[in-house]
Formats: C-alpha cells, sequence, structure tokens
C-alpha cells in the first residue's frame, strides 16, 4: 500500500465511500430485435457513457449527496479520458484513478432490445493490470466510513478490504459473478450482495434462500441475492429472511441496475437505516434507473427516490394490503 | 455543385479514383460464440479502425500505389476525428471529407464469430447530414478517372455521377444493399457490383444469373454479384456471363471483404485489364483480407496479391485441370 514519507502529514480525506473497481465505457445501442448470423442491424438509439459496477454505484451515491472516490485504472486511450470525465463531472473524486498509458480501456458494447430492455453485452476487459496492494492509497484514504468492491484487482481488494476492517470501516462486495479468486475477499465484507448467477456458480443446485444462507458462513452482518424483477431476498446475521420484491416499472434498459441498487444499499448504511428500509431504497433507485437507456442516465438524486417511494406507498393504500 | 469564383485558377487534380460515400469507426470485437439473451460475453480479440464500402475500398486502392480522394461527412465527435486519421495515415486525400462538428460519426460494432469468421454488425448511422449536390467539389476534383460510390448521399451521388459521365470519368457503384432512392443513380453506373442482398431485395425469386440480365437494362459496361465464399458472376455488356470462384483461405474475419473486392475491381479497370482478369484480381484482395480481423488490416499491397495469385496458379497446375 501506499504510505506516507518520513514526516509527511497525514490528513484522512473523509469520504462517505471509497470505491475499489471496474470502471469502464459503455457503449449501447438499442435493437428492434436480435440480427441474425452474418446480418446487419440498425440501431434505434445510441449512447456512450461510462460504466462499472463500483464506478456506477459511486455515481449514484454521488447523486444521492455522498462525497465519494474512486480507486481503479484506465488505459491511455481516449476511452479512459471518457471514463475519467464522466466520473469527474459527476463529483467522484478520481485522484486515485491512475492510467496506464500504454494500455487499452475496459469498453463494453451493450445491445438492448428495445421490446423489453434485456441485453446483451459484449466486454472488452482492457490491457491495464490489475492493482496490486501497493497500488492502493490506503493511509490518504483513512476516515472514510464505506469500502466498496466488486471483486475486480484481487490483490488491491484483499489488502483495502483488511485495512478497512481494520480502521473500522464497513466493507461491501458487489458481487456480480463468481471466481475462485474471491474466496480470500468473503471473510472480510460486512454486506455481501451477489447476483444469481453468482449463488447459481457458487452454489450449484441450491435456491436463492438456501444459497443466502451457505453465504453467511463468511461472517457477513447481511447477505442479500438480487434477481431482476423478481426482487431481493436478504438475510441478516440476526434476524429473519425477508423479500423485497422489485418496483413495477416500464423497462427501457437493465444495464447498471444492480450497481444503481448497490448505490442506494449503501446509501441507506451511511443513513443507518434499518434493513428492510435500505432493501425498499435500494429496488427503488434500480426501478428508477432502468426507465432510460443507459447504467447512469436516469440514476435518481434523493428528492426523486423520495417522490418514487412515496407515490409507491399511496398506490399500495389504494389497492390495499396485497 | 461547388463552383470556382470568377477568376479562379482552376486546375484538376487528377486523382485515379473520387470516392463519394460512407465512412465510419469499426469497433470489432471477437466471441468464442454468440451470448445468450441478458448475458454477458468476453471478447477475445478487439480492435477499432475506419471502415465504410467507399473509404475501406479507397484504402485498397491507395495500398495498390493509386492517389484517392474520399467525399464524404463525419461528426465533430473524437469517432469522426479518428475516421479522418485512419484515412489519412494511408494516404487517402480528406480535403473533401467535411465535418458537421454537432453531429455524431457513423459507427458499428461488429461481433466476429471466432469460429469460422461470420459477423454481426450493430450500426448506428450518425447524425451527420447526406451531402447534397452543392457539397460535391466536382470542378477540383476533374481530371480524374473513375468515381466510385456506395448509394449513400443520394443527392450528391446523382450529380456526381451524371458530371463524372459528362467528364468522360468510369462511374462504379457497391451496391451493397438495394433500396429504391439509389434507382435514379443506376443510368450513369458503368460497373455495377452488387452484393447477394441487394439482387434478392431487388429481384425477387430470381436467381443471381437471372439477376445480372435483369440489372443489365441500366446499360452498365458490366455487371457483377458477390457471392462470398460461393465467389461472383459477372455478365459483360459484349461477352459471356462468367463465373470467379472464391480463393481458399482461412477466414478469420469477412468484415469488409466486399469492400477490398471493390478495390481490387477498380484497381484492374485503371490497369484496363480484360474483365476475367479484374474479377481474379478482386477476389484474391478480398481473400487476402479475410485472413486478419478487421476491414482494413490485411488489405494487401500490389506485390502481395500478385505473389498470391502466383501460389495459387502453382497450386493449380500441380492438382491439373478441374
Amino acid at each position: 500500500m501506499i504510505r506516507p514519507a518520513a514526516g509527511e502529514k497525514i490528513a484522512g480525506s473523509g469520504f462517505s465511500v471509497i470505491g475499489l473497481g471496474q470502471c469502464s465505457l459503455d457503449i449501447l445501442g438499442c435493437v428492434p430485435c436480435y440480427p441474425a448470423i452474418d446480418s446487419k442491424v440498425d440501431l434505434t438509439d445510441t449512447l456512450i457513457q461510462g460504466g462499472g459496477p463500483v464506478a456506477t454505484a459511486l455515481v449514484a451515491l454521488a447523486r444521492l449527496g455522498e462525497k465519494t472516490a474512486f480507486v481503479g485504472r484506465v488505459g491511455g486511450d481516449d476511452f479512459g479520458q471518457r471514463i475519467r470525465l464522466g466520473l469527474q463531472e459527476e463529483g467522484v473524486d478520481c485522484r486515485y484513478l491512475l492510467t496506464d498509458s500504454g494500455a487499452t480501456s475496459q469498453f463494453s458494447f451493450i445491445a438492448v432490445d428495445q421490446r423489453h430492455g434485456s441485453r446483451n453485452i459484449f466486454c472488452h476487459r482492457g490491457s491495464a493490470s490489475p492493482l496490486g496492494e501497493e497500488d492502493f492509497p490506503a493511509v490518504s484514504l483513512r476516515d472514510s466510513r464505506i469500502l466498496h468492491l466488486d471483486g475486480s484487482h484481487p490483490g488491491a481488494a484483499v489488502a483495502a478490504a483488511r485495512w478497512a476492517r481494520q480502521s473500522g470501516m464497513v466493507v461491501v462486495l458487489d458481487g456480480g459473478s463468481w471466481r475462485p479468486e474471491l474466496e480470500p475477499l468473503l471473510p472480510y465484507i460486512d454486506h455481501l450482495v451477489v447476483s444469481e448467477a453468482f449463488v447459481k456458480a457458487l452454489c450449484p443446485g441450491s435456491s436463492p434462500q438456501q444459497a443466502l444462507k451457505l453465504l453467511m458462513v463468511y461472517g457477513a452482518q447481511a447477505v442479500t441475492v438480487t434477481l431482476g424483477a423478481k426482487g431481493s431476498w436478504t438475510l441478516p446475521q440476526t434476524g429473519i429472511m425477508f423479500h423485497q420484491p422489485a418496483f413495477d416499472v416500464t423497462v427501457v434498459d437493465t444495464t447498471g441496475c444492480g450497481d444503481v441498487f448497490h448505490g442506494g444499499y449503501i446509501y441507506g448504511l451511511l443513513q443507518c437505516w434499518p434493513l428492510d428500509c435500505i432493501m425498499r431504497f435500494a429496488a427503488a433507485c434500480a426501478a428508477i434507473k432502468a426507465t432510460a437507456l443507459g447504467g447512469r442516465s436516469a440514476i435518481p438524486g434523493l428528492a426523486r427516490v423520495n417522490r418514487f417511494l412515496a407515490d409507491a406507498s399511496s398506490r399500495q393504500e389504494l389497492q390495499g394490503p396485497a
């Protein structure tokens, strides 16, 4: 880890959330239907904007009013410049976003089916090397409250998670897909929020609910599995497993819904809300995001989420209890 | 058309080939197989380079040693800058490549199946307006020998084709896909080279050979239909229809094969070769191109094509007549 030189004054920066993870340039294109092999399809709408699980979660937190910093690496190409600019414009601190000048940045082409917002992601991981333990600027980031990880940069991630735990920070992991190199990270995670694909790969044959119980052995305070339109299930360490339904919206694009869900979840943690309130808030953030093309276009501010939740409550009151 | 001011000295530039048409940025990604709906696939290889039927044909001609100029329009974005730079680096004259600063450039994401080089193209047409008659710099381009079109910029294309015919130039059209607005262009075309999709749309129910006879009514000197791995059929105005087989190569990516075929065809016209020699040369150029990822990566120079053709001849001699 980066340590201060002798005599250097150390001042913690006091970020609400430090994110260490992936950042990408998303090239999104809407298609009327999927093209047949060896054929051409005209995109009916396009958008180029930053993406990546941790990076987009930080954008969500920034729009909700939190002070955030991103730790990661881009290539020296113009895609890398666009990624950095996209975060800076949102107020995410990028002083620890390193550049590997000889490398290419991560990018994804995302084909969004305009009939129902489902999508295919074609992902180039980029050629920048992952951050190692020595690249994580621990000292500069002390006095921060939450560390958010997505399992990328495994060397730096384990070191950062261990340091964050020792520093009294809360550690959150976005488990998008299971890979064996994530295992050393799991004992350091306070809040584990994983995808359906993650539990299927790690706990084959188990239901999402069974998987939550298995995942609890790593010692998290809460484990959640997100299931898209089927909502999410959460198991607190002390308490009873519960379900949060997904909100019913007209879906344009599901890109980034998981990332924004994590942003909402972490916002709730920062407010010290009870877990059921956190899950409802996170689900609202993700639902609002799904109403526009792109992982970041429709990420809401706080007033928008509160209005959405108030509207949802009044609809429910009108309909009566389920 | 752009006309000179009174008293302005008019000097023809003497390009071998003027191309008026599409230019695009191709973002190519190899996939091990096609992703299922709502899933993610990692690209095993990627490449970003310029594309577009006429633009890539001019690159082929430039590599074969010809003096070329491109007339078209890009947007004011960084994709547009990359497109221009890609042509300039090949020695294609871009002084008549206009920029619409408020518009987006055309780009395509091309997913190449690494098992057999077949591909899907997801195309964003860009928001730059097509060139009109007034945008074609006819006077500056006199003393050129061939005008190559791809059916884009219909207003400028008809005016340019009419002017080229009057100026004694030869006009070539790359008919990639049939659209009714191409009809006014067809009477001005000397060499019409169309795709299988073009003849299927214009002459539904006809065989490629029947379609060639139907297309001949527009008065071209020769009409050709290209059929990918099945080679091409050519009908000269005076002469007998003949077939050119495709050369047998290990195909990596078929992107741009048609464009490079046109480049080879036009090179043969410039040398005043007989049509059967032209077709063999064009097929060789396209086959060599198919051996690498990207529409332009493997476009050959003259020595490479000649060596390829010599090797193909000696293989045929060894095998004896078919």
